[in-house]
């Protein structure tokens, strides 16, 4: 006998049974079909880029993360290569400890997000482009993390952006968030907020308080902290030695990334109050009231949308607004859906300015902490209906009604071997599968079919001619409480 | 200023502009849509499995293709050990020139089919899931070829199978067929023809005139040339010193790989025709058969489907039923759905028999050859509706129809600085928008909004609550020819 391997999927993959895909594969249905409402265009980059366009502008993070990919030729040659200089090193003197460090990397590495290949697919494609390039993007994308419960190292990104061709006004801003409402509010996940600020609003505002720019990373990191440490902490640590600001300014910093807005008006009402104070602090307010009266204006209930202070995100990439996004009765999954503008999408591949504004969902790990907080559910079958085998003679014509109700749109499920029928109706009620169609003798000699609906649990007969029509009615009604 | 790398995908990977990626989905679509119809669930596994788990099986020629993945940190490791080795060899001796060729593989690789993840994936669930377990996956798969037109690194397979536990009835063989056939109607490439085979057939046949099992596999090599260097070269061949057949045999041969049968009727005759000679050969004639006279219960017309008794496949793989499915107008682009039946799905994984039958779309390469003969266009934007903007004042009112439009279901943009109309309507027409609903202060006035349709050629005004319905019922007629 061969040997065994066990069989194991790579560590921090998340696999799902069908009826856990099918669920998940509703969730990013309703996605796309808003991504595109939204006016956003789909486009698909490949899984790995060279590793040269890829690592251009990373620091030290991204780089630790990234998953390097070599072919079976490719690692040979790669193996010589670090074989031929240890031994050279080796040959000349014993100082190198990491003889091999300065050696190229392999060509190839996966992506680790979806805006670094917009940026190149922007840049390389911009002739061919129109702009604004409003483009939806749903892939996997890999990181070499540490494994950790719901973290993963691969996982499915959901993303829109819109790339202006040298400028983009900031009306745009209120696109992306008008979008993910729109899908939120279809997942039905419970009531949600998308929490939105401005990056020059909050670098105006901490130069009005006497923080300049180089010190404001370091506070907005503390500030970060106050959810866990509470505002005594803060004082604490923004009065004490390293960063020695008064009393008054630690106020105005608390009072500032403290407040949450909870209207439209009040909303507006804060930022009103911001304005006066610095330059770049009314710009930042100007650029976030027009975002706010755009969500307005393209309906987003006010009680679903609010300024919050402390949103900062990415500080060396994000310029102008900034979004958050957060389920209002599970704070603890953290944000479910974040981005915002940036001045200079791809700098490293096109001198053409081409700033942007854009959210993500990273669907993988969503789906895994709603599964762990029991908001989904498996779904039902894609299968809709099984037709069952009661005898051999019979299998042509239950192969004939498969086909007519499958040209009818409908999904449908063959018994091949005859079978006690009790055994097949116990098959479609553990797969899932709402209707079974029942075609014996007696059936076929009326002309009709007898269908059980597994989901409503009642059972009655049909007219053969009638009977795609009748079922896609039933499929078309709302779901039962408990279905 | 910043650096500039000039921006490249991947050597060997098919990127596509968004219209051309429009019309890449609306294939997925048609095929997922088929799959679901025909019974399959989804499943969709990790792009990279654990190398141990993915190289269980593979021969030479695989493992040479497969991409390995290493993290960052696993490459240093990697490097580190490489080095160490090779220090340690250089200093015993001088007689390994190949010091490093042992040492382990990477720990993970990209997968380069969907067979192998679903052999893990069925041998590890086995438990969860319900047999027959039918399966549809479309997903990207990695192969490191070496570059070639047409021949991707990178491309998306689109795969059914059916596995049953402990045994599969032959009569599954005529669904993935059945399945396939639905899709490449809907797809409308022209007129194409599924080709089936039988491997016991096959095997039953060359044995019956005289060729053991050993030698079979070496004469189908040599008959699958007959297309390009003809029956008097195949002739010279099998008589001449290698295989030292005589002229009878060869004749046979020839006979029966050159038959291509024309109706039901005629492959039911070619395979009546074998019957007798040898018990192989006509076990595989007794399921060819079955799987034909389930093809025409299932409703697929006799023009497109056929026996052809030269198509053999992976010899070591499929072992009953095999299927190649070839354009009558373009056997240039070769089999575009191939598949077949195994006996045993993952006896690497598992004691368990696992049976099954699947049929595969190399879809990237089918596209990408589709593109190249002409025979797909880029798609309209899936973007149906423009609404352009006159003037500052009336953004609100631009922005509360695109809100209403798209809760109906549409797709739409807004033009949020205003510009002069003609330029918005040129902006629809070069990015394939069909719709472009002007809603100016006259229109305001009066309650409705001036369409103008860029496929038709014609504009009017519509009743604004009424837009919504008129366009989509618009959007539901046919094509216009030429549109």
């Amino acid at each position: 006998m061969a040997q065994i391997t066990t069989p194991r999927p790579a560590q921090g993959t998340l696999e799902l049974l069908p009826r856990q895909q099918i669920a998940f594969n509703r969730m990013t249905d309703v996605i796309r079909r808003h991504f595109e409402a939204g006016g956003f265009l789909p486009i698909e980059t490949p899984a790995f880029e060279r590793t040269d366009v890829l690592l251009t502008k990373s620091g030290g993070e991204t780089e630790k993360q990234v998953y390097f990919v070599q072919s079976t030729g490719g690692l040979a040659n790669y193996r010589d290569a670090v074989s031929a200089q240890a031994g050279a090193d080796a040959g000349a003197s014993d100082a190198g400890t990491d003889a091999t460090a300065d050696l190229a990397l392999p060509d190839l590495a996966l992506r680790f997000d979806l805006t670094v290949p917009l940026a190149r697919f922007v840049a390389q494609h911009e002739g061919q482009l129109t702009f604004p390039f409003r483009r939806y993007q749903m892939q996997r994308v890999y990181r070499g993390e540490r494994p950790q419960r719901g973290r993963y190292r691969e996982f499915l990104q959901c993303d829109v952006d819109i790339i202006g061709s040298g400028s983009l006004n900031v009306r745009h801003d209120a696109e992306p968030p008008a979008t993910m409402h729109a899908i939120f509010r279809e997942l039905d996940f419970g009531p949600f907020t998308i929490h939105l600020n401005n990056r020059r609003l909050l670098r105006g505002f901490f130069r009005s308080v006497g923080i300049d720019d180089a010190t404001q990373p370091l506070v907005l990191r503390e500030v970060d902290k106050i959810d866990k440490r509470g505002l005594d902490w803060l004082r604490e640590e923004l009065t004490g030695e390293r960063f020695g600001l008064p009393a008054e300014a630690v106020d105005a910093i608390a009072g500032f990334v403290g407040r949450r807005t909870t209207s439209h008006a009040d909303a507006m009402d804060a930022l009103t109050a911001l304005e006066g104070r610095d330059e770049e602090l009314d710009a930042g307010v100007a650029e976030l009231r027009e975002v706010l009266e755009m969500l307005r204006h393209l309906g987003i209930p006010e009680s679903d949308y609010c300024v919050n202070f402390a949103i900062a995100r990415g500080l060396d990439y994000y310029t102008g607004t900034v979004y958050e996004t957060f389920l209002d009765e599970h704070p603890e999954l953290g944000s479910i859906c974040s981005g915002g503008r940036y001045e200079n999408l791809a700098g490293q591949y096109t001198k053409s300015a081409l700033p942007g504004v854009g959210m993500s969902i990273g669907l993988s790990r969503l789906f895994w902490q709603l599964m762990e907080n029991g908001m989904v559910d498996d779904e039902p079958s894609t299968v809709q209906v099984l037709i069952p085998l009661l005898d051999e003679g019979l299998l042509p014509e239950a192969l004939g009604l498969a086909a007519e109700l499958r040209t009818a749109g409908l999904a449908v499920e063959n018994v091949l071997e005859p079978a006690k029928l009790a055994k097949q109706f116990k098959h479609a009620d553990r797969a899932g599968i709402r209707f079974v169609a029942v075609l014996g003798a007696q059936e076929i000699e009326k002309g009709v079919v007898t269908v059980k609906d597994l989901v409503r649990g009642d059972q009655y007969e049909v007219e053969r001619a009638d009977l795609a029509r009748a079922l896609r009615v039933e499929l078309a009604q709302p779901e039962l409480p408990g279905a």
